[in-house]
Formats: structure tokens, C-alpha cells, sequence
């Protein structure tokens, strides 16, 4: 998608020198614009911890490619024997950066897979660098079809409204958490840039704010008009007829349709279903989980760091600052995510098409998952 | 309540000094609790405007005060139309500091009634001082009397679900916004007292984080138990059991039985309905605008600066700072209230007992008011 004017992707290899991967360090939006280099695997994995890039599809792309960093390094290796040892090394250190990102392992198993097949320590490096580069094109390829598939859905909801419409999505489901086009905010720019009218309210998505920081600049870069609004804001803003549909991402959700996503997800779902508002998860099919039945008891739900819901981070005179909004001697919760169950979902929009959040459903569009 | 183990109302005459009003200056907590002297009515205007006092029952009580330090100047005045006009004068200085909020005329047309009672200029001192004393008293007595009917259906779950029993509230519905115990705190404050085992779920409140800046401090000082969460991780603690009940206070309710609050509480009521958590509504009679019948149609909802939206504020280094945490050329919307329909409210618990949310059973605790 667009920075000031001009076309990028999270993540890409620089374009003079085919052994550097350039990545957007989402840490400084939406303040600073940074890109960053890496060119070892070790620097890979620090970028991963550390949160320089985030988001499922983005993940697995940047563990993609810093298997090919590995596999770089290691064509100094004497025999195969040394260059496999050395991958999966490599492997190892790269899974334990975000262990329970389902797409980065995902990954990592289809580079070891792929790079297996070089008979010489020579020809590996070949192969990763075009698995890398698959797992990168088919991650921005499924977001584009979702967004293909969810315009569909904006035209009919636009042909009813006869006004711009209005979208409201939570937290980042952006191209920022993919490669490109995003899952949630895919169908937005297809609209945005089919001309149709769309408006998008932003929620903020307190603790981490991916919702004012990443969705708000990604769609001002984009020319998508839009607004911030506090996390708790969307139900009256349905109760007023002033949202036309939700679109959000997920995290993981089950082949039954039970979709986890960012925490807040759950109320306005809620909010939605009592003010008749369609409700849409957008998702590659990557992103579901072909062995959990029940979203409610079975999927994990991350318990964060209580100090990072006792601070906001923001900008004060042009620096990047902490500072703490609860009383320091106060306890606080931090849950990651909340668990939307299926009951209150208008569909799924995947990379295959619309279907309803059921198992039935969902079969029919990924036969090849049924048990 | 209990300030480092010292009992405090948030507004009171000086000890030793009657003619000098004391109050708590809420903008410093919970970093710093500092006492405010108001020694003028000017002072009193800018302390209502400015918010070192907030919350609907204080704002009465602190116009209530400042109409009698207008009479304790206008002594001076040499005949009983002067000083007339000079508490006149005073009234519309007040009236102008929180134009929307309904507690500040009601206080101030009280005290220009009985003020003029008095005969002569020397009189009228003492008329306003008592009737500022009764508008606190009656407030903190409303709200002591919230609290014993509330704690009476804390019980009633504490038998039934044999633990510690969790509250969720949202924003500061508190001792901090009247004069003692609060409305949705006065039940939490009588189960604590009465040795009932209480854990409070405080939401933080987004944008000004009443919730994480007062109430948490508040609860903490009175030593109540409580951790401080996202708005967004209500609906999850309640879809797993972790919520017993909730209590919100208001801001102002029809006599049908509509709540309007803080922004926040409609998505709460609906999760709070989803899991069959009851949802109770605590609340002087004062609160009850009993001219409005559709909340959702009726009540104006204040949109607030967007600015405070983009922006946390809290301390650093011991400096109370602003730092901003969405994209500056980013537009953000800032509503203060929503509107929760009597459908999704258990029960109001007022100074008179607990009745339903409808007509039928406010007119039967309050039939002074059955047009």
C-alpha cells in the first residue's frame, strides 16, 4: 500500500543487493518512518522479538526470510551435512522469538522442507530465497483476494446506504500486519480505491493503541478518510445508525467459526448484533486453527504484562515517552484477546470466498481441511 | 472515606476558619492529594469550571458552598436589595461553569430560595451556611443509604457464589463525585466495611481514565481490593465467570429508566446480559430527569475536544505530562456519554431502595413525581 505516494510492502529484499531483507520498523509510527536492514538471521529474530514488525501474516514472511539470511551464511559451509546443522540452528532460534504465532513456525517448516531439497550446500540458498519470496507473495495474494471478496460485500451494503460507508474495524488487521493489503482492511482499500465512499472509524485499541498508531497512519497514507474513536465508543456510534458494517481480523479462529481477536473484539460484536449491524472477520485460511472446536474453552488467551495497561506510550515534544495513567500501588489485568463466539458472526471473508462462521461452511470452501 | 486512613469528605468547611471552604483538587490524583482553600466565590466558580471538583453530587455541593461564600462577602453591603443583587450576580457566574450539569442549578436555585428568607443583609449568612451544610449532608446521606440498600444484593450473591465476590464498575462513580461513599461505590464501601470479601474490576476509562486515575486510587486508599483493566476486557472476564455484578453510576436517567453514562457503559450492559452477570445502576434521585421519557432519542450526548481523544495523560518522572498517541493530521471523534436502554439494567439502587427500570417502578419509590 501507499506511504506518501509511493508503493510498499512490509518487507522486501533490497533491490541492489539481494542478500539484505528491508523491513518498515513499525515501532516509530506513526512518528518516525524507518525502514531497517537485516542481514543476518540473528538481526531477523531480534526484529521479530521485538516487535519491529508484528501481525500473523508478517510473521511468517519475515520468519520466511530470515531463513534465506541463514541460508546465506551458511553456503560457507563445507558439506550439507554443516549446512543443514546450521539451519536448523537457525530454525530453532527464529520459532523461540514469538512462540505462539502459528505462522511462524508454519514457515520456518516449509523453508527446512523446500531447502532439504538442494542436493549441494550450493543450491540451497536458491531455494530459500524463492520459498521466501512465495511465502511473501502468497500472503500478499490471499489479502488481495480477501479484499476482492469483501468489496463485494461494500457495494451491496453502498447500493443500500446510498451515503459513504461506513466501516468500523479494531486494532490492526492492516497491511502492516501482513505483507500487503491487510485481512480487515483489505476490502477497504478495494472500495477506497474503486472509488466508492468509505469512512473508517478507527478504534484505538488500548493497551498497545495498534488501532491510533498502525490502522489510523496506514490509512491516512493511504487517503482512506477516517476517525479515532476510544475503544468504547462503537456501541453508541451503532446505536446511532452511524456504522454500516465491522470488519475485523483474527489471531486464530476455530474450523467452527469461533474467531480470537485482540481484546474489545467481543464487545462489538455484541454492540453489533444488538443494533443489526453486519459483523465480518476477514482472514487468509492460514489463520485458521483445523483442530480447535471450541473457541471459549480451548484457544489460549495471552495474559500481558500488567505495567504495559498501567502506561499510555505517545509523543511529547517530538520524543517517544512512557507514562503512567494507574496509581503505581494499583494491581492491573492485561488480557491480550477475547474469544468472538460464532453466534454473533455474519461471515468469514477468506481468501476463497464468503462463508458462514459454521463448520459446514467453512468445509465447503476448504474441502481439503475435512477431517 | 479513608485517605491514608484518614476520614475525608471531598468538600468541607475549614476547622478552625468557617468563612474558608476545603475540597480535594482531583486534578493532582492519584499522583498527589492536594487540599484547595476557596476563599471568594470566583475561586469556587474556577475550581467547578477547571475540575478540581467533578462528578454530579459534588458539583451541587461545591455550588452550594460557593453561594455562601458569596453571602459571607455580600455583608458588606449596605441594604438587603444589594446583597440580593450581588447573590444574583454570584448565582449566573456559578451557573456558567458546567452549563450541562443538572445538580449545579438545582443547588443554586435552593440556596437563592432559602437565602431570601432572611429579613435583613446580617441574616442571610447563616441561611446559606446551613442550607450549604444540608445539600452536602443530604448528598452524602443519599449516597450512605445507596450504599445499604445496594449492600444488601452483595450479600445476596456473596451466599450464593461463596468467594470473594468481583464488581465491575466503570469511570468514577466514587466518594469523588459527591460528597461521601459515591453511588456505585457507597454498595462496594458498605460490603467492605461490613467484612464481605470484595474484589472491584475497574475499567480505566478512555479518554480521561477515571477510572484508573480516581476510582483505583479512591478503592486503593480505602484499601479495597481491586485491579484496573482495559474497557475492552469486561465482556471477557464476564464470559468466564470472573464477574459477579456490575455497578455503574449515571450521569443522568429518564424516568422510564434509560441510563446515560459514561461512555463505555452500553457495551458493558450488553456483555453483562450476554452472561447473565446482573447490571445495577446506583443513583441519587437527583439524577432522575423526570421530564424525559426515551433516552436514546432525548438525552443530548456531549462530544467532547477530539484532541483529549489523541492524547494520555500521566505521569513521568514525577511530572504530570500529555503525550499524544495518535497521528496529528488523523481526525478523532470524542463522545462522553452513551445512552444503556432499561432492557439490558437488572435493577436502579437509589436512596430509597432497589426498584426496576421502568416507570411503573420508579413512580412507586418516588410518587412525589407521578405527573
Amino acid at each position: 500500500m501507499k506511504v506518501r505516494g509511493q508503493h510498499f510492502r512490509t518487507i522486501w529484499l533490497k533491490p541492489d543487493d539481494e542478500c539484505v531483507v528491508q523491513l518498515i520498523d513499525q515501532r516509530f509510527l506513526p512518528q518516525r518512518f524507518v525502514i531497517e536492514e537485516a542481514r543476518t538471521v540473528e538481526q531477523m529474530a531480534t526484529a521479530i522479538r521485538e516487535m519491529h514488525v508484528r501481525g500473523a501474516g508478517l510473521i511468517g514472511a519475515s520468519a520466511g526470510y530470515g531463513m534465506y539470511l541463514a541460508a546465506i551464511k551458511a553456503t560457507d559451509c563445507p558439506s550439507v551435512a554443516e549446512f543443514d546443522k546450521h539451519l536448523a540452528e537457525a530454525a530453532v532460534q527464529l520459532k523461540e522469538t514469538r512462540p505462539t504465532a502459528v505462522n511462524l513456525s508454519w514457515a520456518i517448516e516449509r523453508q527446512l522442507k523446500n531447502i532439504a531439497e538442494g542436493k549441494t550446500a550450493a543450491e540451497k540458498p536458491a531455494l530459500a530465497l524463492r520459498t521466501a519470496r512465495l511465502i511473501a507473495d502468497e500472503d500478499a495474494e490471499h489479502c488481495r483476494m480477501i479484499g476482492h471478496h469483501g468489496l463485494a460485500l461494500i457495494q451491496q451494503i453502498a447500493r443500500k446506504a446510498g451515503k459513504p460507508v461506513n466501516v468500523l474495524t479494531h486494532c490492526n488487521a492492516g497491511w502492516l500486519a501482513f505483507v500487503d493489503y491487510g485481512s480487515a482492511t483489505a476490502p477497504i482499500y478495494a472500495a477506497h480505491d474503486s472509488g466508492l465512499l468509505v469512512h473508517v472509524w478507527v478504534a484505538e485499541t488500548r493497551p498497545r493503541n495498534q488501532g491510533s498508531k498502525l490502522t489510523a497512519w496506514e490509512l491516512g497514507q493511504h487517503g482512506v478518510p477516517h476517525t479515532v474513536i476510544a475503544d468504547s465508543a462503537a456501541g453508541h456510534l451503532m446505536q446511532h445508525g452511524d456504522v454500516d458494517l465491522v470488519i475485523v481480523g483474527t489471531d486464530r479462529t476455530t474450523y467452527t467459526g469461533d474467531v480470537a481477536n485482540k481484546i474489545g473484539t467481543y464487545p462489538k460484536a455484541l454492540a453489533a448484533s444488538d443494533n443489526n449491524v453486519p459483523f465480518y472477520v476477514a482472514l487468509p485460511s492460514s489463520s485458521i486453527d483445523w483442530r480447535m472446536q471450541d473457541g471459549l474453552k480451548e484457544i489460549p488467551i495471552e495474559e500481558r504484562c500488567a505495567e504495559e495497561l498501567k502506561h499510555a506510550d505517545g509523543w511529547l515534544a517530538g520524543q517517544h515517552v512512557e507514562v503512567r495513567v494507574a496509581p503505581e500501588e494499583s494491581p492491573a489485568a492485561n488480557y491480550g484477546f477475547d474469544v468472538t463466539p460464532r453466534r454473533l458472526i455474519t461471515a468469514l471473508i477468506t481468501e476463497r470466498g464468503v462463508c458462514e462462521a459454521n463448520e459446514k461452511s467453512i468445509f465447503s470452501l476448504f474441502p481439503e481441511h475435512v477431517p
